[in-house]
């Protein structure tokens, strides 16, 4: 049964065993059956445990072998060390579901790791799947199926089902933020808690919820990336189906990951990859417990922005300062009204507020209640507004009209509203909830709703985002893998360059003394030479380098000198020749462009600055490869020291549309190689004013076959 | 009377006259009466309205003046154009505090202004305080009176005492945060509104408060800094008293800034000034409202931190992996625990637990209490940990009597403890309860606990940090007040430079042909030559500078050139000589040094790496002079390009200790000319290597006499 089909039996059961189950309710063995009848499951319960006849009045077995029916899950509280035998009786009885609660698997180290392998392979080999270990249960929140030993299942209150789904590494972070989601009337379709993802990991939980028909909204909860292929086609399924999927991933710091990995054994990867291939693939990767919980408050509801210009209106004046404030440092832009639209709502406000936004309606507004709803009104027929953001300090009854008019408006545009409304329960709670119930955002902080309102920005541009030029063609001209093992050097790869259209300076390859008088049909002075030689991949270092030559004597005198220097530095150096090239008039700004392979998610693209950019201030944009040319210069106006390439303080504009055009050559090459690719690295690059292109003066690749892991090439 | 003495009396009346009173208790108007009897107030209330003979069964009178008793505070509720009538008869009745709810005044444009003065001046006159205009009221939550309509007054429970005291220049936020901090137990002294602020202002009621014995931490919010000279010494006695200040400011956008004005006609000040100014005077700033709550929630303890060294307990390995990611973001350091601690803690947790930190002591802690709270009675008497934070999520009996075991073991101890508590008020809620009560900050997710454990951990640092070498000595020997005016330029800048101990190069000012001999008696070449001129302050456009002269014929010929060229660039240009100075052997990292006059807080001293840093980065450190080394140290530290001043990619260490004396030296003369001095720029300032010193290479100081202000020392 694959992955998929096993998710949807785990969570629609219509029976289900308890192995190693407890009459003491406040036990872990004793929480999950007590929640599946208190939470009234109408399925079969089957308790085991050969210490009791009955549990509640339902018969207990010995076993599981002396279970009458068939048994579509089973949840398993009992050591690890019995989990063999526990699954040689899974196997007798075909049952194909198991949620394993215990630890005492690879998060203990050596032995639990053979163990965990073990059980794995047995299951395998029995068609059964496994939830956990290590993990506290699932929750099918449509049917009220609790099957586990979570807190949050102990409400007196019933769940909430809704349009969101839930899959967390983590048990104790997964059910907190559904209770606290809970609170605030999101409703959920499911949780599953993966826990030491044995077999079932998150993104399988990601995916079968991506395509549940009563799921709209994703979330995950990761420690690790279990498999990068798949994250990727989960954000093309994301996109296709217009549903969002809201990441938080945790391991981010050195301690943090030494944590990860001791807690379920996760490697969790590097920070900063995963934030690059969240921002490259519409994943909102979000900070904490309430981020989370705020961003699935503005997708549930379902609509998106056509753009990111926003505009505010309170009965606040400080509100709105604090509004544009936000605004201003997420990327927000808060819209310049048109004229019209000033002149309706300064028609409707008091003189002493603010027609422009943000919108100041003033605490006139607790007196003459329609100035509020009227100026909300008013702004959703402005078509250069994406968004509107309400915001509001009002309660007790005036509070609840102005929500519920809220709720009437918002029925009316397909424009999100979004509503902060910082107040206490006792004074807002009823306004909250009727905003709550018709799925309208609202939020108790400015800062919180400006937030998620760049969430809900960011993944509608990422819904509206060509996907143009992220075909790798199969049978590049270029492909040439006859020769893609051990190291390129400097002429190789620009023989590789030129046929990629990056240009390269013109260049002749000196492969002995007699070669010499070649150059000057070939090139005209004055040249640069370089050893070749993929022994010396320092050349400066190894003297291998002269520039600026002039004449016939100075390329002489330079072709021995080199040589000389470089049989002093590396004796045994096998050394290919001497490579000369004419030099370029113009000096240009000095980039870098590169390629590493991620486990996880094969090679990336990295480019960035050269000298103190890269090196004191670690500037660079990282995407996975392939890159669409827009994606290429989104890449450059990250990059701290992009200034540059726009031209500062007088200084020309650089030709950014032949730097973007090569990355996207790069990035093409890496996807097209990528089983082969280890490393990249072109440097320096240089790039010349608007119109004069960009050159590549050195570079390097690096391929898997043959290369001990030692080398690196550099930069990045 | 004081205004320190005022807002006493505005904060405990014995009487209140409620001007412009209304029956219906949902207005404006009426709001402020039913506040005050709904919240049993003590003293007498007097309505004032001559269409009304009692308003519940209260007496009212047609004007102020035919109320019978003493009035200590006047709540004004009538129209901005009667206030000058109202005034008159506040005068005649002896009133001297006023609270004006109204709008109309200096937020509506040039008559409102108009009368706003006119009012002031008038109530100046009589010996009146104003608390407003545009405000809605302040309450002393110890004696629960409430005088005003803020929505928050209309609470059923009461108000909840405590030591927070609240200043606000905006009512929207100052009562919506105070509701929603009483939701979270927390107490408050006294909240004030400020409004218009066109007497008392928001320092005026954070100076009361600081100095008020029943308040331990004082909270501002802030459009603008009504009195930089004030919020200087507003920290000092924040030191002094070991009280911190937290501060939310807003206005940081541009938009905001605008809003601002037009909202109570603040002038914002610049955002970049602000937060250096905060951190050198130990304000905990903050983003938003419910940030503020946390760092109140934190305060309120009375604890403090020896420094930043952080360990952390949870029943969730997620947990621990997360709170380890936010301390790397925010500078806290999971400390590296003893051998004897670890041993111990391991002897209590589970075997798959971690006990190392973070410390995960597992879901165990459901079946085996005590493992959560013997873990932390181990820490507390760790010497290395100066704060110890604590997550669960369990909730329910559990969940309370855990809390009941950190209350306790919190009094055994002086390191603060911070709790997570991520779970739903229905399971958690009597928990957090608890330790609200015993006044431990308990949050409900670990980004606001680890951030308010940051708040904690600045402020701590700032009370320990030494005021060594802020004196300004009154009469330096440098101070030559004759000539501070206009420009200086070059040659006398470094005069002055030297007396600082601010090496500057060899050099001397060659006034015409004949002089030229005398450069070889005194300097050795290689020289450079610059034109001195305050009519050129960009010499090297005019072709003003010539470098690397080494020998006289060259000397000669770039006298000539030199005053050729500008006289060509500028022909009506006062040359006062040009300026012959040794060039140094080693090239030094570029860097400068500013001062520039800010109108709020006097001179700023300014300070950053040259070149890209300066220009493409913006990458500059303030300070409000003078300046500690100590704290000129950290503003370099501060600096994106501070590892090129550390040694990067093996180069070496630069002289940071004589740069950072040289930028004390710098702002302590800024500081002792702090009427005079308008802008000062050394730059080029090189830095040589570890040991070598430093270099003013140019500079300038532009004082306030006699100055246009259309120029500019440029960098800054």
């Amino acid at each position: 049964m694959s992955k998929i089909n096993a998710i949807d039996r785990f969570l629609n059961p219509q029976s289900i065993a308890i192995v190693g189950v407890s009459k003491d309710f406040t036990s872990i063995s004793g929480k999950p059956i007590k929640n599946l009848i208190h939470h009234n499951y109408k399925g079969k319960i089957y308790p085991v445990n050969p210490k009791y006849d009955e549990i509640e009045e339902i018969p207990c077995y010995p076993s599981l072998l002396d279970i009458p029916g068939e048994v579509d899950v089973a949840l398993i509280a009992v050591a690890s060390k019995r989990m063999l035998q526990i699954l040689e009786e899974c196997k007798t009885k075909k049952i194909h579901h198991l949620v394993l609660f215990g630890s005492g698997f690879a998060e203990v180290g050596e032995e639990g790791r053979k163990l965990q392998e073990q059980v794995l392979k047995k299951a395998k080999e029995a068609g059964i799947h496994i939830l956990g270990p290590n993990c506290v249960g699932l929750l099918n929140v449509k049917k009220s199926i609790p099957m586990g030993f979570a807190t949050s299942f102990e409400t007196e209150k019933g769940f909430q089902p809704g349009n969101v789904g839930f899959a967390s590494q983590s048990g104790a972070i997964g059910f907190s933020l559904f209770g606290l989601a809970q609170e605030e009337n999101i409703g959920f379709s499911y949780i599953v808690n993966t826990g030491n993802q044995m077999d079932i990991h998150s993104l399988d939980c990601i995916e079968y919820m991506l395509e549940d028909k009563d799921t709209q909204v994703v979330a995950g909860y990761l420690e690790g990336i279990p498999d990068g292929e798949m994250l990727i086609g989960i954000s093309k399924t994301s996109k296709r189906l217009n549903k969002p999927v809201i990441l938080l991933k945790s391991g981010r710091s050195e301690i943090g990951r030494q944590a990860a990995l001791s807690h379920t054994a996760s490697l969790t990867g590097s920070e900063e990859t995963f934030q690059a291939i969240a921002k490259q693939y519409g994943f909102i990767s979000v900070n904490d417990v309430d981020d989370m919980i705020d961003a699935m408050k503005v997708f549930r509801r379902g609509k998106k922005t056509a753009g990111n210009r926003v505009v505010t209106i309170s009965n606040s004046g400080a509100a709105g300062i604090a509004m544009a404030d936000y605004s201003e440092v997420l990327g927000l832009e808060m819209v310049r009204m048109s004229a019209e639209t000033a002149r309706e709502i300064k028609a409707i406000i008091p003189p002493y507020g603010s027609a422009l936004n943000p919108i100041d309606v003033t605490a006139q507004a607790l007196k003459e209640q329609h100035i509020l709803t009227d100026t909300l009104e008013i702004l959703i027929n402005d078509q250069d507004i994406d968004a509107i953001v309400f915001q509001t300090t009002f309660g007790g009854e005036l509070g609840k009209k102005i929500c519920q008019k809220i709720a009437e408006i918002d029925k009316l545009t397909d424009k999100p509203i979004l509503v902060t409304i910082t107040g206490t329960s006792e004074l807002t709670g009823e306004g909250r909830a009727i905003l709550q119930e018709a799925g309208i955002p609202v939020f108790s902080t400015s800062y919180k709703t400006m937030l998620a309102l760049k969430y809900l920005v960011d993944f509608s541009a990422f819904c509206r985002k060509e996907d143009a030029g992220l075909q790798v063609p199969e049978n590049q001209p270029n492909a040439k893998s006859g020769d893609m093992s051990g190291i390129w050097t400097e002429e190789r790869v620009k023989e590789e360059l030129s046929k990629l259209d990056i240009r390269v300076p013109k260049g002749t390859l000196i492969k002995d003394r007699s070669h010499l008088e070649a150059v000057e049909e070939h090139l005209q002075y004055p040249v640069v030479c370089k050893v070749i030689s993929r022994d010396v991949l320092h050349k400066t270092d190894a003297g291998g380098v002269k520039i600026n030559i002039q004449n016939s004597l100075q390329l002489e005198n330079a072709f021995d000198g080199i040589l000389q220097s470089v049989k002093q530095y590396a004796p045994d150096a096998k050394i290919e020749g001497i490579l000369a090239e004419e030099m370029f008039q113009d000096e240009g700004i000095e980039m870098f462009i590169g390629v590493k392979q991620d486990p996880q998610f094969g090679p990336l693209i990295v480019c960035g600055l050269g000298g103190i950019f890269i090196e004191v201030l670690k500037d660079a944009s990282i995407r996975r490869a392939p890159v669409s040319k827009q994606e290429a210069f989104d890449m450059l106006k990250e990059l701290k020291g992009y200034p540059l390439l726009e031209g500062t303080r007088g200084k020309k504009k650089r030709d950014v549309s032949a730097l973007t055009e090569a990355i996207v050559q790069v990035s093409q090459f890496a996807a097209q190689h990528k089983e082969k690719i280890s490393e990249m690295d072109i440097n320096p690059l240089w790039v010349f004013e608007d119109g004069k292109g960009i050159a590549a003066l050195d570079g390097i690749i690096i391929w898997k076959n043959g290369v001990e892991s030692t080398v690196s090439a550099g930069t990045i």
